[in-house]
Formats: C-alpha cells, structure tokens, sequence
C-alpha cells in the first residue's frame, strides 16, 4: 500500500470508526451470534490476488460488528472496564505506523525513555511513593505484571538459584481467596505449584485477614518453605476489596518477603487526592500495578507495572546473546526494557497513554473518575432504597455488587441472563461468601446518569 | 474526545503518518541521540488542564522522531525486519477503536472466530500440515510462544505434577547453541534452570547436530533427568540456520519429547511453494509457530502459534475464577483463548493479519517474500565477487552474512560502527563460530535494489 493510499485508506477507517461511536449507543450492548457463525459466514480460503479495501471495511460492517459485544459501548457494565479513548486511539495509531521496536533503548531512543517519562508522569499524577519513580515499565497486563513480580521474588528468595538450577525447594506465595486468577498462574507458570499458593481468608469486607496471613508465613517457615511472595489486592475483580497494605507489608517485612500490591482496576483513582488512601503501605511494597487499559481512557494493553528494585527484577530475566549486544547497554546509561518483562520485542505503548495524559490532563482525569464513582454511589442509593434488593459492600469506586432479597442462585443466573439478553446492558456474576452476586461495573466514558438509571429499572424490571 | 473531534484528529494523524512515510527515506536510518536526550526534551511535569493536539503532533516531529530508530526505513537492515504496512496499521487502527476484549469468546465471539479462521488461512497459505489447522492461537511473540510451548510440555511430561506441586525433579530442554535468547528465558521462567537447558553442538552449517541430540537426550534419561522440550530452529537469529526438524523429530519420538519449531523468521518463506522445504517435519512437531510481524508486512505485535493438541496446552494454562464463567465456556462448543496464553486480557489482534492477507492476497505475500530472497542472492553474489569479503554461509531467505577477510574482531566492530553512524543504513552483528559477522537482513517492504546496493558500497568503501 503507497502512502496515498494509506491517506485515503486511512480516512475511510477514521471515518467509519466516528460514524461506529456515534451509533454504538444504538447497537446492541452484548453480541447474540451463536457459536460458528462468524467463521460460517467468512470464505473458507484466504484470496489469491489482493482485495478492494472497500470490501473489508464492508465485511466488517456485516461480519464483525454483529459478533462483537461492545465494550466500549455507555450502557456495558460487565467484568471491569476496559476503557478507550480518542487520543489513546491514535496515540496507538502512531504506534502501529511508526513500527519502531523498543526491546533496547538501542533499537529506538524514544521508545524507551518516553516510557519512562510517562510512567514517572503518571506516578506524579497518582503521588505513588518516591521508590518507584524512574521504575516503571509497561507491561501488557496485570497478569503479566504478577508474573514478573513472582519471578524477581522468586530469584530473591532463592539467590538466583530457582534461574540456574531450577526449583527445589517448597516455595510459597499468598493472596487472599479473593485474589485474581492471574494469582494462581503465575504460580504454576513459575513452577512453584498450586499447592504451595496459599490462600489466605478475609474479612466480612473481602479483605485479607492480615493475622491469618502472619500465622500462615510462620507456619509455613515453621514447616520448612520459603516464603516468597504476598499478592495484596487494592480492588479485587470480584467486589473492589482493599487488601490492608500497611499490615500485610508488616508481615513481608518480617519475613523478607516480597509484597506485589495488584491495583489493576482501582490504581489509577488516585488521580483523585480524595481517594488517595488506595496508595496506604506502597511506601513498603515492592512492586505494583495498575491497568490504564481498564479505568484511565487508555486502551489495552496498558499495565503500569513498578518495582522498588530494578535489578532484582532485570536479575531476573536479564539474557544477553551476541546479536543484542551493543554500545549503549553496555555504558549502562540506559535501560533495556526487554530485561522487564518476558517477550524480548515491544511496540512503543508510551505514546497512548502520553497522548491521554495530555489530552485531558490531570484535571480531565479527575474528571472522569469522579463521574464513575458518583455514578456508583448514587445507583448504591437506589439500591439501598429498594427494599427488594441489597447492596453487597458498599461501593468505594465504581462497581456496584448487588443481590436480589429472597431470590436464590439460579434465579440470580437466570435473571442475569435475561437482562443481559435485552442488548440493553451487559452485566456480569461473582460469587461472595458462596452466593451468586450480580456487578454492576460504571466505567465506560460514555456512560452517562440515564444509562445507568435505565440499566437500574431494567433490573427492576425483570426481578419481577 | 467526541466523535467529530476524533474524526478530525484522526485525519490530522493519518496524514501525518503519510507525510512520514513519504520521507522516511530521508530520515537518518538510526537515531543519534545521547542517552537522556529525549527525556530532557519532555516536561517534567504532566500537565494540569488538557492541551490541544496540535501541540501533541509538533512534539512527535521535534521530539520523539529525531529519537527513533526508523525499522521501515528502506535501509534498514538490521536484527530481523519488523514490517508493517498500510493495511495492518489500519486493521490494527480499527483494533484500537472498536476497543473489545477477546479473553473469551463470549467476550466478544467475532474477535475469537476471526483468529482461528484467519490463522487456518495463513495454515492454508504456508501449507501447513492438518494437524495445526483450527488450532492456531496469536501471541505477542515467539517468546511468549517458545515459554507457552514449555509450559505445555512441562506438564505433558509431568502429568500435571509442576503445576499441582511445583518442579521437583530434573527437567531437560534441548536447542541448538544457535537457538534464540528466548529458550533459556523460558526454561528460567518455567522454573527448570538453565543449568537444564543443553545447548546441543552445531555442524559447519550453524544446523543442530541431531545425533549429539540423540545422544545427550540418551544421556540425561539414563542419568534420572525427564526431557521435556526440544526446540528446532527454522531459521536462527544469527544466520537463519535450519536444524534438521525430521532428524529432530526421530529423536522426539523415540523419548516421547514434545517438539517445538521455532520459525519467527523464515516460517513466512512457506508462502512460496519454492520455500516449503522449510515446513519438512513439521507433520511430527508439537508446536510452531512464525512472526508475521517479522516478514509478512504485518505491524507487531503478531506471532501465529499453532500446537497439534489443543488441550496439552489449555489443560496447563486454564485457571478458571467464578467471575470468568459463562454458559458459552461450559457448553464447550467455543475456545476461550485466555487458555492459550500467559496474559488473561487480549486485543483483536487478528484484525491486522486479515487486512494484510485480504489487501495483499496469496499473490502479492509471494512477491513480497521473493523480492527479499532475491535481493539477498543478488547481494550475496557481490559478496563472492569481490575478494576482500566473504560470505559466512549462503542466504537462504533475506539475511546475508559476511566478513572482510584479514579484518579482526575489532575492526568489524568498528566498520560497524562507521557505517551506521553515517545514518544511511543499519546493520547488526552476531558471532559465527567464535568470530564477529556482520548481518545485512533484507526485509522492509520499501527496500529496492537501489537500497541495498548503496548499502554495499558502502560496506566497500568503509572496509577501506
């Protein structure tokens, strides 16, 4: 493709994307294909001679968006959000054209340091602890966030003997029950075995009883285990529970062990000085996240990961083979972001999450925030004054768990699907103290009061 | 950003990157800032209230395009190529904008049918063996592939043991010295320890030694070791040599050892019939996988990873949470490709493969894929003609290895070093057999003739 047809091209894209956000509040919130029948409905082989564009963007109007459940769309309240945005759009644009590889600070100057640049940006924007400044990395998500903390903790715990000779030794990590699953991958993935996850139980709020977890560490060390790593959650997927950082930081510290605080979802409100106490005991941890893919206007795949210690995150996963050796990584004056994480090559992420930060700037992102959570509390208020249904914890940002009084599991699974059915919303489960729970997720920037109302009287509706 | 906003600002960056490809040739090939240079040029606060975008794309010219290394410049010869193109920016561009998240199918089913349809596509036009069609999965690298492929072998050759209670018991995988920096990440990662990666021996080709495979395979069973994964080359970083995958294979057989193949680079060169020798013993391998976004004009982050057994692969990976299950999931009639991969989250990701494979068809794949082949014989030719140089092996897909004769180590270091700073092009070193190399890759789709010839002499009038 020639540059003036990517021009033309380019706009044609550009244009059908404005036209699809100005209908989306019109499409259905959740997808109703059934299995198959995308694959049934594009040719079997793929072209031998080169394709009009015009006739993928047609297949994209009669094929792709019918299977899409539209996540971007003002009434999607399902799992978290997963956020985007105008600029975080064509920051991401000018990723994809530019098409530089920032694996070295070698390979593309820019690419590296502006990722520095931004992640500090965002750590002033977020008054994260003085330790992780100049530390950030993006890394695709949280998961990938979880696994890298595991493997530096599991390196520090075991002097570099896990890398060089593998593991041997009963190696353990904590998190609460309520603990993403990402959690119990890493896990597995870094050899350490499920079985030696251990899952410590929370309070009446989902949050981690800091005492169970102190008397599981030294009983564990008791028995002869090393004692790894603790997965603090601030905002769980299920119900935004907080973790109790300072009293689990407590417990690391004595212990050696290395605390990773995962504040995938709710990281990002301290934008919002009034919400700040999310970033309580960070001074202590060392690592944590936040996912700008899910509530910052930034799209996927966005993790801000940051580590008190690089080295023992780079010792980690530092290998160094002839063909990626060079001057710059050798002066060490630089930082060679592909020893952070686990791929070796990296597109230039930076440049969304810059053209968001400038975009709106801070007070643009307060902004944002605050809608959701004052869209929250007041849909919790409507809650709470319906004598038919209950809140299940209050709210802190934006998700809303809630439960129908007198109506069981299966009549809570049953009326989730019906509601998600309408293509009006789109609603997901979880399940607390052993109950089927229905959330309520307010994230999308579009969102606005009348979706939320109308999602509320759906509700209402249905629950009969 | 409203709609008319974003369609106005898309506009402006469309153009913009039109504009930079138009004069992409005139631009410095690597960048010659200093380390800091860039980060000293931003702000060092973020700003308080939004800025216009304007302001956004001046610094893209005045800040971060003087500090890119330009990997689609025409002379850019350097590692492997990392093409992109018209056609995957823009699939990658309507990616961004539609902004789904394809972690389950029901997620949003077009964005999981569309992957594996178009992944049996690039099966059907890389003629891969039946065993893979329908089980094609994308992942960000053939890094995360090579660490996935472990993954699954490790509990293959477990049964299951490493995930339940961690790697207790010696845990072998086999490459070529040649192979990629990403396997003994893996094994370190997996939790096995480099000390059980063998790096089998080579032949004076750069090409696995199958019988010392066979024999240290041999060796470790007998002395208690499990061998778990061998992974062949089609291509390695430094020559793009090929291990004898059907040799390899016997080898794999005889020990039930999964086989992984490795062709991030030159498993694209099967879109030319003339090229399929590549794809020799694929029909007994377990796993492979290829880099479109290496040499199939396709933008990264795009690996195509194919395994012959879906379930060896999710049975390791699949950690299912309450807040993840749907009826979709449980009726079994779906993938869900969070259990094909490390990361839960997932972009379209197939979007910009099938706008390539539409836009350029099987056709124009081929003459991409042999312009590059026959540039390189063409190069390679100059090469032996003239008795100063030598060729280090001969081309087989884009890459030409060569030496000055009667220059040391050092002095290729340094002609390296010349070259480059003249910023008319970039090339990149390995070691072959203790000596340095230089590598001159051949792979941008802006690359003609005139580009490498003006590269060659070059490379004659700095060798002094």
């Amino acid at each position: 493709m020639t540059p003036e047809e990517f021009r033309r091209h380019g706009r044609e894209v550009v244009d059908w994307l404005a036209d699809h956000m100005e209908r989306l509040e019109d499409l259905p919130v959740q997808s109703t294909v059934a299995p198959g029948d995308v694959r049934a409905a594009l040719p079997p082989h793929p072209p031998q001679a080169g394709e009009p564009f015009a006739d993928v963007l047609r297949d994209l109007d009669d094929i792709v968006v019918p299977g899409l459940t539209q996540w971007q769309h003002p009434s999607f309240f399902a799992y978290f959000p997963a956020n985007t945005s105008g600029p975080s759009i064509l920051g991401d644009l000018v990723s994809s054209g530019l098409g530089v590889q920032g694996m070295l600070w070698a390979t593309s100057p820019a690419c590296t340091e502006l990722e520095t640049h931004v992640l500090d940006w965002l750590a002033e924007l977020l008054d994260l602890p003085e330790r992780f400044r100049g530390h950030g990395v993006i890394q695709d998500s949280a998961s990938s966030a979880t696994l890298c903390a595991l493997l530096a903790a599991r390196e520090r715990a075991t002097r570099g003997r896990s890398n060089r000779e593998g593991v041997r030794e009963r190696l353990t990590v904590y998190a609460s029950d309520q603990a993403h699953s990402s959690v119990e991958k890493a896990v597995r993935i870094a050899g350490l075995g499920q079985d030696n996850l251990r899952l410590v139980p929370v309070d009446g709020d989902q949050a981690m009883d800091a005492e169970a977890l102190a008397r599981m560490v030294a009983e564990d060390v008791a028995a002869g285990a090393v004692p790894v790593m603790v997965v603090a959650a601030v905002g769980t997927t299920g119900t935004t529970a907080v973790d109790p950082v300072p009293a689990v930081a407590d417990v690391c510290a004595r212990h050696g062990v290395w605390l990773h605080v995962d504040a995938a979802y709710a990281g990002v409100a301290a934008v919002c000085p009034e919400l700040r106490w999310v970033n309580a005991g960070l001074d202590r941890a060392d690592s944590w996240c936040t996912n700008p893919h899910k509530w910052l206007l930034t799209g996927f795949d966005l993790d801000a990961f940051y580590v008190a210690d690089p080295v023992a995150l780079t010792g980690a996963l530092t290998v160094l083979p002839e063909y990626l050796r060079n001057a710059a990584s050798e002066s060490g004056a630089v930082v060679d972001y592909r020893d952070w994480q686990v791929p070796l090559g990296r597109r230039f992420r930076s440049l969304k999450l810059w053209f968001v930060l400038r975009w709106y700037g801070a007070e643009g992102l307060r902004e944002h925030v605050r809608g959701h959570v004052a869209l929250a509390a007041e849909l919790a208020s409507w809650v709470d004054a319906d004598a038919r249904f209950e809140l299940v914890g209050a709210p802190r940002f934006g998700l809303v768990c809630l439960r129908v009084r007198d109506l069981d599991d299966a009549g809570h699974v049953a009326l989730l699907a019906r509601v998600n059915a309408t293509g009006a919303c789109s609603l997901t489960h979880t399940t607390v103290a052993g109950r089927v729970v229905l959330r309520v997720a307010i994230g999308s920037p579009a969102t606005e009061r009348r979706h939320v109302l109308a999602a509320w009287e759906l509700l209402r509706r249905e629950a009969g």
